[in-house]
């Protein structure tokens, strides 16, 4: 048992009742997301609020596309008899035994388990849990993490199935080897923040001219890194890194994505045709399930001095263990919104450290750089202690949804440090596009300028 | 485009509705079906109808465990408006491409993809209309497969993803490979059937001595291979194994099942304190979705002389070809209920072929036996040609709400005849245990036998 604590302490932490909605934004009508696989993204989230006796409440969301959000939504529902009037402080204080209470439902968990739908469902609310906590220590995030007793952080990860790679014993042991400098850190955060890339200046459904447009304009603002999406066809995308190339030059980073395109040897033989624009990394080339296939991948590409990236549809932290067991990824990328919340990444990111890969979380969506600037920032402060060829993905959408949303200057994220995980949505974003009721659904609805699909 | 057949040729082939009932029986109030990981379990199903206007109507299911059975049905009605006003025979004659549509819809496989509820849900759709196409044909599905040229068989299944194991022409070859014999292997199907094991004998929720009497009726009924579940602890799991071999000899079979109860390095060790019983496989050792860990332990046990078995929660077509590359399994046990219906389970055998590892089904719960038994059954004819070490799983459980169910002789599946794929429920069987508006339900809530949970 670890040291009581008076801010997570107490019977009126009781939580009183949890709630999800179901939040959608029209994006599909500006192609703004679109790549291979995913032609026309409505970004939605199901939003889920746990509150207390005591009044706090904590806010957090996991990340959808439109159709299906009802269905998530529902099963935070399902799993809500698990989590209301359990007292939040002790939940905190034997977090790791609730999340396998969450994930192990005995009956849900054949639905899942810990993928897809169900997994989906405990990020969302794990991620209230987590903003919950900081607001009621009075800290964002990155800051209650960086603060934690090793021990006490340890605590909230279940290892069932990680053990061969990290136990929670060597996880205490890393972050003590890397306690050394950690306040030096944390002040350079504060200052100059933490550095990210861009995926703004080629979707799928972007034009040429565009394109152009929008590289300058990032240029601009100081990024060095640019993402864009191929896999559409060979030829359009030679010709869009050929623009990118011309608009950033050969120092700026390039890195594509292929959206899961691909077969295993279609991808390599692909990936060589662009290999003279230098990328840094190719982004899901095949099947978010393919770790043996991902290896192949890597070793086929390494001579190229292409290196791969994956992560942001991986399912669990036993497919991200494989990924980095069977070096199938170089560059590790964390969703916060799909594997089970800030626990189950805790745990991912102790696993990259053992093995030594870097992690670049994916971002974007709704709330994703909101919530992940958090996580990376902890890893820097506390775990990693380096930022080298390491960025944040940053895609500037929905921000002015929330109430405290990401700052970004000069191509990097600041340190925000306002309590809790900054996915409280303002309240007219609610009113506005809660789906199907919120009023700005019911005019496009009725103007005709949005089709519902079932 | 294959030849045409009149059987699947016409406008009234349109389909003009699809139904999904959520279906539950209170098994969790005898014990059945208990393990380490599901100790309450209520067998359960989605139950999809689509009908046609010619009259004719097509049923499937995907079996569940209680809880979560609504999500999985609201999740088939999400995916409705891609089948609704669609003609079944152009379906069929397109099924491999109609597949990716259903599992690649551009918004929903965010919340998948091709794993968890979302499958689950494409699982029921094409079993459906798999018995749709073999009722119009007035054939078994064992035997419309059977029957069915390789071309049409093979362009059922989309290869998106696994052509790096097996592509499209390599499977019609495999089927033209093994036609010779095919007749003779039918009719003795027809006489002798198909061997099954029983998992009835050791359900963690059972006692010594009801195992015992379990093991003397199923001898007497001619079975030879007998599973039991172990993982709740290593002493009980010894006494357990010490009845189950007391009772059923050394000649027989004895088959064990951890339900994913272990870690890597855990599984191993407790494996090798059961080494003694002589067990044919350990099943489940860990997380369904470790295949590195599953090689790590099939190496580990492989001096003790003992196999490892895996499948019926491995999520889809692209982990098993995991599995079966990296000798992650000996025994590959697909589910005809949880990857995405008979298309893609027909992926997995042509990749266990050409990969030279054997099938033996997972059955029981709700409908498996009656599916799976039409699939093996058509490996027999058509694709291994081999009985030899395989097994269908048996479990003698809500057989009698079908129609059709499946009959063990002499401890053999006998191929049935009646055209479709056997998973018809009667009407009475909808009556009583559709919930929670049954009949059974209604009259187990009001008696306070039955508490709902949510």
């Amino acid at each position: 048992m670890m040291a009581p604590n008076a801010n997570i302490t107490g019977d009126d932490l009781v939580i009183t009742s949890i709630t999800a909605k179901d939040m959608r934004w029209p994006t599909s009508l500006g192609g703004h997301g679109s790549d291979a696989m995913h032609t026309d993204p409505d970004y939605s989230c199901v939003y889920v609020t746990i509150n207390t006796e005591r009044g706090v409440c904590g806010n957090g969301l996991t990340f959808t596309l439109g159709r299906g959000t009802d269905i998530v939504a529902m099963t935070v529902k399902a799993l809500s008899y698990l989590v209301q009037g359990r007292n939040a402080g002790e939940i905190f204080l034997g977090f790791g035994q609730f999340w396998r209470e969450l994930t192990s439902e005995s009956q849900l968990r054949w639905i899942g388990p810990e993928k897809g739908v169900t997994h989906l469902a405990v990020a969302a609310i794990i991620n209230a849990l987590w903003d919950l906590w900081a607001k009621l220590e009075g800290k964002p995030v990155w800051k209650l993490l960086t603060d934690m007793d090793p021990e006490l952080l340890v605590s909230t990860i279940d290892f069932r199935y990680i053990t061969d790679v990290v136990t929670p014993a060597e996880a205490v042991e890393l972050l003590r080897q890397n306690a050394a400098g950690k306040e030096q850190r944390e002040k350079e955060l504060l200052e100059v923040g933490y550095p990210c890339y861009t995926t703004q200046v080629g979707w799928i459904g972007y034009t040429d001219e565009y394109i152009r447009e929008k590289c300058k304009e990032y240029i601009a603002k100081g990024f060095t890194a640019f993402k864009i999406k191929v896999g559409r066809d060979i030829n359009s995308d030679i010709k869009r890194c050929k623009i990118l190339r011309e608009e950033i030059g050969w120092d700026n980073k390039l890195m594509v994505d292929a959206n899961q395109i691909w077969d295993v040897n279609e991808a390599i033989e692909w990936m060589v045709k662009l290999a003279e624009f230098k990328p840094l990394w190719i982004e899901e080339p095949t099947s978010p399930d393919d770790v043996l296939g991902h290896a192949t991948i890597s070793k086929a590409l390494s001579p190229y001095g292409i290196s791969v990236a994956t992560g942001e549809m991986c399912a669990n932290r036993v497919m991200f263990k494989q990924f980095l067991q069977a070096d199938a990824l170089q560059f590790c990328q964390i969703d916060s919104a799909r594997i089970g919340g800030v626990n189950e990444i805790l745990s991912v990111y102790f696993m990259a450290k053992k093995l030594n890969v870097k992690v670049v979380p994916h971002a974007g969506g709704v709330g994703l750089c909101e919530m992940v600037h958090h996580l990376q920032m902890w890893d820097y402060t506390s775990l990693s202690g380096s930022k080298e060829d390491r960025y944040v993905e940053y895609v500037d959408q929905q921000h002015e949804q929330f109430i405290n949303p990401v700052v970004v200057e000069n191509a990097h994220y600041m340190a925000l440090t306002a309590p809790g995980y900054s996915t409280e949505l303002k309240p007219e974003a609610i009113e506005q596009f809660e789906y199907p009721n919120g009023s700005e659904w019911q005019r496009m609805f009725n103007e005709g300028i949005f089709k519902r699909k079932e």
